[in-house]
Protein backbone atom coordinates (compact mmCIF):
# COMPACT_ATOMS: atom_id res chain seq x y z
CA UNK A 1 0.00 0.00 0.00
CA UNK A 2 1.64 2.95 -1.25
CA UNK A 3 1.27 6.28 -2.80
CA UNK A 4 1.70 7.00 -6.39
CA UNK A 5 3.93 9.54 -7.22
CA UNK A 6 2.71 10.92 -10.46
CA UNK A 7 5.69 12.39 -11.99
CA UNK A 8 7.73 9.35 -11.46
CA UNK A 9 5.59 7.77 -13.67
CA UNK A 10 5.71 10.49 -16.23
CA UNK A 11 9.37 9.93 -16.40
CA UNK A 12 9.22 6.19 -17.33
CA UNK A 13 8.10 6.70 -20.62
CA UNK A 14 8.45 9.12 -23.72
CA UNK A 15 5.94 8.00 -26.36
CA UNK A 16 3.11 10.37 -27.06
CA UNK A 17 -0.46 9.34 -27.47
CA UNK A 18 -0.11 6.13 -25.71
CA UNK A 19 -2.06 6.24 -22.33
CA UNK A 20 -0.70 4.49 -19.26
CA UNK A 21 -3.50 3.48 -16.21
CA UNK A 22 -2.03 4.34 -13.16
CA UNK A 23 -5.36 3.14 -11.04
CA UNK A 24 -8.15 1.32 -11.22
CA UNK A 25 -11.64 2.41 -9.53
CA UNK A 26 -15.58 1.80 -9.94
CA UNK A 27 -14.76 0.59 -12.92
CA UNK A 28 -12.85 3.77 -14.18
CA UNK A 29 -9.38 4.17 -14.61
CA UNK A 30 -7.02 7.13 -14.38
CA UNK A 31 -4.67 7.18 -16.97
CA UNK A 32 -1.25 9.38 -17.93
CA UNK A 33 -0.58 10.06 -21.54
CA UNK A 34 1.88 12.64 -23.24
CA UNK A 35 0.76 14.01 -26.05
CA UNK A 36 2.19 16.28 -29.47
CA UNK A 37 0.58 17.06 -32.51
CA UNK A 38 -2.74 16.14 -33.38
CA UNK A 39 -5.43 13.47 -33.31
CA UNK A 40 -7.98 12.33 -35.37
CA UNK A 41 -11.39 14.03 -34.74
CA UNK A 42 -13.88 11.30 -32.70
CA UNK A 43 -16.40 11.01 -30.05
CA UNK A 44 -17.41 8.50 -27.38
CA UNK A 45 -20.70 7.46 -27.58
CA UNK A 46 -21.32 6.26 -23.93
CA UNK A 47 -18.61 7.85 -21.99
CA UNK A 48 -17.43 11.06 -20.80
CA UNK A 49 -14.08 11.94 -20.70
CA UNK A 50 -11.62 14.42 -18.37
CA UNK A 51 -8.84 15.94 -19.39
CA UNK A 52 -6.51 17.26 -16.53
CA UNK A 53 -3.48 19.24 -17.72
CA UNK A 54 -0.20 18.39 -15.25
CA UNK A 55 2.05 20.27 -17.61
CA UNK A 56 1.81 22.16 -21.26
CA UNK A 57 -1.44 23.23 -22.75
CA UNK A 58 -4.27 21.18 -24.27
CA UNK A 59 -6.35 22.52 -27.36
CA UNK A 60 -9.64 20.64 -27.26
CA UNK A 61 -11.38 21.36 -30.93
CA UNK A 62 -15.14 20.78 -31.11
CA UNK A 63 -17.81 21.22 -33.47
CA UNK A 64 -18.63 24.92 -32.60
CA UNK A 65 -15.71 26.19 -30.50
CA UNK A 66 -12.42 25.27 -28.78
CA UNK A 67 -11.40 24.98 -25.03
CA UNK A 68 -7.64 25.87 -24.23
CA UNK A 69 -6.78 23.63 -21.36
CA UNK A 70 -4.04 25.35 -19.09
CA UNK A 71 -1.69 23.64 -16.72
CA UNK A 72 -4.24 22.87 -13.77
CA UNK A 73 -7.09 22.99 -15.53
CA UNK A 74 -9.78 20.36 -16.55
CA UNK A 75 -12.44 19.98 -18.95
CA UNK A 76 -14.84 17.37 -19.17
CA UNK A 77 -16.14 16.25 -22.87
CA UNK A 78 -19.80 15.02 -22.85
CA UNK A 79 -20.26 11.48 -24.09
CA UNK A 80 -21.01 11.84 -28.04
CA UNK A 81 -19.36 15.09 -28.15
CA UNK A 82 -17.33 15.02 -31.48
CA UNK A 83 -13.54 16.25 -29.95
CA UNK A 84 -10.09 16.48 -31.71
CA UNK A 85 -7.39 17.06 -29.11
CA UNK A 86 -3.95 19.01 -30.41
CA UNK A 87 -1.08 20.03 -28.82
CA UNK A 88 1.61 22.27 -30.12
CA UNK A 89 4.11 21.47 -27.58
CA UNK A 90 4.67 18.46 -25.21
CA UNK A 91 2.10 18.29 -22.82
CA UNK A 92 0.96 15.67 -19.59
CA UNK A 93 -2.17 14.70 -19.12
CA UNK A 94 -4.49 12.90 -16.96
CA UNK A 95 -7.39 11.52 -18.52
CA UNK A 96 -10.31 9.68 -16.24
CA UNK A 97 -12.46 7.73 -18.39
CA UNK A 98 -14.55 4.39 -17.86
CA UNK A 99 -12.23 1.29 -17.82
CA UNK A 100 -13.71 0.06 -21.60
CA UNK A 101 -13.17 3.69 -22.96
CA UNK A 102 -11.17 2.88 -26.29
CA UNK A 103 -8.74 5.64 -27.08
CA UNK A 104 -9.84 6.94 -30.51
CA UNK A 105 -13.59 6.51 -29.65
CA UNK A 106 -15.26 5.54 -32.88
CA UNK A 107 -12.11 6.16 -34.74
CA UNK A 108 -9.24 4.08 -36.00
CA UNK A 109 -5.89 5.91 -36.83
CA UNK A 110 -2.29 5.00 -36.02
CA UNK A 111 -2.28 6.34 -33.09
CA UNK A 112 -5.05 4.11 -31.77
CA UNK A 113 -4.27 1.78 -29.05
CA UNK A 114 -6.08 -1.50 -28.54
CA UNK A 115 -4.89 -2.05 -25.02
CA UNK A 116 -3.49 0.00 -22.27
CA UNK A 117 -0.35 -0.81 -20.11
CA UNK A 118 0.09 -0.28 -16.69
CA UNK A 119 2.49 2.11 -15.45
CA UNK B 1 -17.85 25.59 -22.62
CA UNK B 2 -14.73 26.29 -20.89
CA UNK B 3 -11.96 24.76 -18.48
CA UNK B 4 -12.01 24.87 -14.81
CA UNK B 5 -8.93 25.98 -13.10
CA UNK B 6 -8.51 24.49 -10.17
CA UNK B 7 -6.43 26.98 -8.15
CA UNK B 8 -9.15 29.65 -8.62
CA UNK B 9 -11.58 26.98 -7.62
CA UNK B 10 -9.48 26.47 -4.01
CA UNK B 11 -9.10 29.79 -3.45
CA UNK B 12 -12.85 30.26 -3.57
CA UNK B 13 -13.45 28.51 -0.70
CA UNK B 14 -11.79 28.23 3.19
CA UNK B 15 -13.59 25.66 5.03
CA UNK B 16 -12.04 21.99 5.85
CA UNK B 17 -13.46 18.76 5.34
CA UNK B 18 -15.99 20.12 3.22
CA UNK B 19 -15.82 18.59 -0.29
CA UNK B 20 -16.86 20.34 -3.61
CA UNK B 21 -17.92 19.33 -6.97
CA UNK B 22 -15.92 20.69 -9.83
CA UNK B 23 -17.08 17.89 -12.49
CA UNK B 24 -19.47 15.14 -13.21
CA UNK B 25 -18.73 12.42 -15.46
CA UNK B 26 -20.02 8.67 -15.59
CA UNK B 27 -21.94 8.54 -12.70
CA UNK B 28 -18.70 9.85 -11.14
CA UNK B 29 -17.42 13.43 -9.18
CA UNK B 30 -14.77 15.01 -8.55
CA UNK B 31 -14.60 17.18 -5.63
CA UNK B 32 -12.05 19.74 -4.26
CA UNK B 33 -11.72 19.61 -0.66
CA UNK B 34 -9.65 21.93 1.92
CA UNK B 35 -8.23 19.54 5.38
CA UNK B 36 -6.43 19.39 8.30
CA UNK B 37 -6.75 17.60 11.56
CA UNK B 38 -8.28 14.39 11.32
CA UNK B 39 -12.05 12.59 9.96
CA UNK B 40 -13.63 9.93 12.09
CA UNK B 41 -12.48 6.24 11.00
CA UNK B 42 -15.07 5.36 8.49
CA UNK B 43 -15.62 3.27 4.89
CA UNK B 44 -17.23 2.74 1.86
CA UNK B 45 -19.08 -0.37 1.36
CA UNK B 46 -19.34 -0.04 -2.60
CA UNK B 47 -17.09 3.00 -3.50
CA UNK B 48 -13.48 2.98 -4.09
CA UNK B 49 -12.10 6.16 -3.08
CA UNK B 50 -9.34 8.25 -4.67
CA UNK B 51 -6.99 11.13 -3.00
CA UNK B 52 -4.72 12.86 -4.93
CA UNK B 53 -2.75 15.84 -2.98
CA UNK B 54 -2.53 18.78 -4.82
CA UNK B 55 -0.84 20.75 -2.02
CA UNK B 56 0.62 19.69 1.54
CA UNK B 57 0.56 16.00 2.60
CA UNK B 58 -1.79 13.25 3.81
CA UNK B 59 -1.18 10.73 6.30
CA UNK B 60 -4.13 8.16 5.66
CA UNK B 61 -4.09 5.16 8.70
CA UNK B 62 -5.36 1.71 7.52
CA UNK B 63 -6.45 -1.12 9.86
CA UNK B 64 -2.37 -2.56 9.88
CA UNK B 65 -0.54 0.09 8.16
CA UNK B 66 -0.46 3.52 6.80
CA UNK B 67 0.06 5.67 3.25
CA UNK B 68 1.53 8.91 3.26
CA UNK B 69 0.38 10.80 0.29
CA UNK B 70 2.61 13.76 -0.66
CA UNK B 71 2.13 16.66 -3.41
CA UNK B 72 1.60 15.15 -6.50
CA UNK B 73 0.80 11.72 -5.37
CA UNK B 74 -2.59 9.62 -5.19
CA UNK B 75 -3.99 7.00 -3.40
CA UNK B 76 -6.76 4.57 -3.51
CA UNK B 77 -8.31 3.26 -1.08
CA UNK B 78 -10.39 0.24 -1.94
CA UNK B 79 -14.14 -0.17 -1.36
CA UNK B 80 -14.92 -1.96 2.57
CA UNK B 81 -11.29 -0.52 3.70
CA UNK B 82 -11.61 1.05 6.96
CA UNK B 83 -9.18 4.59 6.78
CA UNK B 84 -8.80 7.52 8.86
CA UNK B 85 -7.22 10.65 6.51
CA UNK B 86 -4.93 13.03 8.72
CA UNK B 87 -3.53 16.07 7.50
CA UNK B 88 -0.85 17.25 10.68
CA UNK B 89 -1.38 21.30 8.24
CA UNK B 90 -3.86 22.28 5.84
CA UNK B 91 -3.79 19.79 2.77
CA UNK B 92 -5.66 20.42 -0.48
CA UNK B 93 -7.20 17.26 -2.26
CA UNK B 94 -8.80 15.90 -5.07
CA UNK B 95 -11.27 13.37 -4.52
CA UNK B 96 -12.85 11.11 -7.11
CA UNK B 97 -15.57 8.96 -6.35
CA UNK B 98 -19.34 8.03 -7.47
CA UNK B 99 -21.82 10.62 -6.95
CA UNK B 100 -23.38 9.23 -4.43
CA UNK B 101 -20.76 8.71 -2.35
CA UNK B 102 -21.33 9.24 1.59
CA UNK B 103 -18.44 12.26 2.96
CA UNK B 104 -17.95 9.98 6.31
CA UNK B 105 -18.99 6.58 5.01
CA UNK B 106 -20.85 4.38 7.21
CA UNK B 107 -20.12 6.94 10.21
CA UNK B 108 -21.81 9.75 11.18
CA UNK B 109 -19.54 12.73 12.84
CA UNK B 110 -19.93 16.82 13.00
CA UNK B 111 -17.72 16.90 9.87
CA UNK B 112 -20.14 14.79 7.80
CA UNK B 113 -21.87 16.87 4.93
CA UNK B 114 -25.14 15.96 4.12
CA UNK B 115 -24.95 17.35 0.15
CA UNK B 116 -22.16 18.40 -1.82
CA UNK B 117 -22.23 22.03 -3.21
CA UNK B 118 -20.84 22.48 -6.47
CA UNK B 119 -18.02 25.05 -6.62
Amino acid sequence: MKAINLIEKYNSFHDYWNPRVVTELNGQQLKLVKVKGELIWHKHELEDELFYVIKGELKICLEDSEVIIKEGELFTVPKGVEHKPIAKNECWLILFEPSGTKHTGDQHCEQTVSTFKWV
